[in-house]
């Protein structure tokens, strides 16, 4: 277990029966219950200089028992407290979209959700008011697939037992499949220079292909688009725990550059979480637009929704500095995109030969 | 490597050579160039009752140097034939999106192509005229992050050696990840009584947590979506070569039926090698219309593109049996769909300890 972990297992029931025995106390002193969190909307995020991620800001709303709506969320607040108190005492788990189906079973109708938004949400909100993560109350996301190919032996966790895997001599070359709760997973040892996080599965095949894993003994995470929780948590402890400098390499449009702000700073969806799965020193490699320029890369152009995505990064507190100024201004003038994989245009072992060693380089990391 | 193979790799070079060598002699004699293919259009693929799959009919269209469009596409030929011949000369390997950029790199500019379509598509052509698969041209899709949880043991032939791998005792709860060329792998022992395709990864997490790949010594294999042609193969194999019943496990929707139909008797997309990747003797388990009803599950309502799909699923010679009839009308009559995970409004052992044993004694796999 990683003893970064903000909350230890053990404690995540309690955590959450403290949360029901409070309404208890509300009702026991004749009063009407209540839970406050903080308002989860985009005004409500600040950019916390100092973390270097996004957290929430000082505003709260209050749930009251004193409207029928607010009773009901209630209600089925203490029905999903009362499932995953169950839940961690027989040492179970499922998924999100199983408690959503799940509620059906619940006695009571008016704690049944009308739909799996209403039960995501509450199990968000339970996260921020017991600081325990969802992880710990054994709810699960759909795995994302990610990988990690390098120089690194883990031992995992699993249901039946401890599992070592190597995750280059013990893989195949889908390499190691990361659990949807990589706190679950210790690091033995590793020959590791860097972390290398890759956007798309192409790439991350080229790459592998190419042996540049090993060549340059690097980590290589397939990011798998948009990255799930799990992918970012373990990002964050390959950097932390064992030391390495974590880089990200994705396609040079605006949606890939809030790849690497969520891996960097955080989303604002789980901005409560943001110190557990955001690695604040995370360094761009590109495709920067600058690349396009120099490379000559095979482009498309900017659509109308890129173009409203850079002006909107340009005004995002993750993107002020002079160099994403720069990079985001010089795409807005040459009104054009490229992909990772255009790099083949000038042949398949340009990313790993000349591309890669010679940005590694540029950043310090090699 | 797999005895099933439809083509030796070693002759994958040879063949796409002959087929340049064709062009050169129709140059010699004085003839205009062409290639000859069967229609792709959906007319043109019939389903063949004996061998219980699609394939292609009679009809060809010739693709001919005579107009300037024509010549074209044979130049584009040509030029993807030369570099094919030596990435496997070199025994590299490259993705669909590289070849796309890689043709830039080309030096004659009407040889480039102008979408990744078109040059997705001239691969295909030439598996269908050289009849060797894409997989023996190295030419890979990303991968899918599909993935095989179950009593088997196999060897995968990867770039950095051989790899033995127990699908449930060498890798973590995220499973053994499938390759993109599944014919790297050899099957080396098994404790399997039948092999479990799921379509989600919900009930894909579900079924491993609840530990059935070992109570019920099933291969869960998990489809994720619509499956790739790797998750296909290596299903056929499975059938194939171990002599293990295939059963499929999806969502009760119209769409969902599709997946099941693409396992077992191929798609139209692939119908060039239905006999390589579709698994006629696959049954499907559920969730079947009657499932709904017998089990009063959670259900969303058919949406007008469901109520079509499902009519144009009664004229699919992939669905005429009296099975698929009796189930499609009842759900045409019920006007509902259910997920697979809405099993867990019975509680979250119902499926495993339930409806999946009853489902598979009645049909004859347990």
């Amino acid at each position: 277990m990683s003893t970064d972990s903000p909350q230890a297992e053990g404690d995540a029931r309690e955590r959450l029966i403290d949360l029901a025995a409070q309404f208890y106390d509300q009702f026991d002193h004749g009063d009407v219950p209540t839970m406050s969190i903080p308002t989860r909307t985009k005004s409500n995020i600040v950019f916390d200089d100092e973390k270097g991620v996004w957290v929430y800001g000082d505003r709260h709303s209050t749930r009251s028992a004193k409207t029928v709506s607010g009773a009901q969320k209630l209600l089925k607040a203490i029905y999903t407290i009362d499932f995953l108190a169950q839940q961690l005492d027989e040492d179970r788990s499922s998924t999100l979209r199983e408690l959503y189906y799940l509620s059906e079973s619940f006695d009571e109708k008016d704690a049944q959700f009308n739909s799996q938004d209403e039960s995501n949400q509450l199990i968000e909100d339970l996260e921020i008011v017991s600081e325990v993560r969802r992880e710990e109350f054994h709810m699960r996301p759909e795995e994302s697939g990610a990988t990690i190919m390098g120089p690194l032996r883990i031992r995992e966790q699993t249901r039946r037992g401890e599992r070592e895997i190597h995750c280059q001599e013990d893989v195949g070359e889908g390499g190691y499949q990361i659990p949807n709760n990589p706190d679950t997973i210790e690091f033995l040892d590793n020959d590791a220079d860097f972390v290398l996080c890759v956007e798309t599965g192409g790439m991350r095949d080229r790459l592998v292909e190419n042996g540049f894993d090993e060549e340059y003994n690097a980590i290589i995470v397939h990011l798998k688009g948009q990255p799930a929780r799990a992918t970012r948590r373990i990002t964050k402890r390959l950097h932390d725990e064992l030391g390495l400098p974590v880089t990200v390499f994705t396609d040079g449009d605006p949606w890939s550059y809030r790849i690497f702000g969520s891996v960097a700073y955080g989303s604002i969806k789980s901005a409560h979480l943001s110190e557990y799965l955001a690695t604040p020193e995370a360094q761009y490699i590109g495709i920067q637009p600058e690349d396009i320029v120099d490379y000559d890369l095979p482009t498309d152009p900017l659509s109308d929704s890129d173009v409203n995505a850079l002006e909107s990064e340009l005004e995002d507190p993750r993107f002020t500095s002079d160099y994403w100024k720069e990079q985001i201004e010089l795409q807005l003038d040459i009104e054009k995109k490229a992909e990772q994989q255009s790099l083949a245009a000038r042949g398949l072992d340009f990313v790993t030969d000349t591309y890669l060693p010679e940005r590694l380089d540029e950043m310090g990391v090699i």
